[in-house]
């Protein structure tokens, strides 16, 4: 696979796995009700998202760190919204 | 960053966002209860890490490939609690 294939394959993935997080971030924010969500799922998330960011800039990937800044975005939002919805 | 340290972070970036996963599952395996879980955000998960697997496929980046193979074995199952307890 060529260089520019798979960028695009790393950017599709990148843009699934953030959307991804708009519909829960927007479930939450309706609903005002995260009892079934892990406290532990989103704090780990956090730190794990962060970690791939570094890692992300560390191989100069855009693709990831592209997708793992903006589910980092979201990922603290529905972090918050838990602490404050429990 | 050399070569080592950058894989070392990946795989501890893998290991942290796949964790993650699991206290999720646990919870709704327990409780059987998935109703401020996203159904879209289940489905889009499985669908990127799917890609992203790929992507790990193409770059040949160990990291990737190890922790979107068993984020994907967990996200699944997460998909399945969800369908099955609405």
């Amino acid at each position: 696979m060529n260089y520019y294939s798979s960028e695009m394959l790393g950017f599709a993935a990148g843009i699934v796995t953030t959307l991804a997080l708009l519909p829960q971030a927007l479930k939450i924010f309706t609903t005002r009700k995260t009892r079934d969500i892990s406290l532990l799922w989103a704090v780990s998330m956090n730190v794990g998202i962060v970690i791939w960011l570094c890692y992300g800039l560390a191989k100069d990937d855009l693709p990831m760190i592209a997708a793992n800044s903006v589910s980092l975005a979201l990922l603290f939002v529905i972090l918050l919204f838990k602490l404050r919805y429990r």
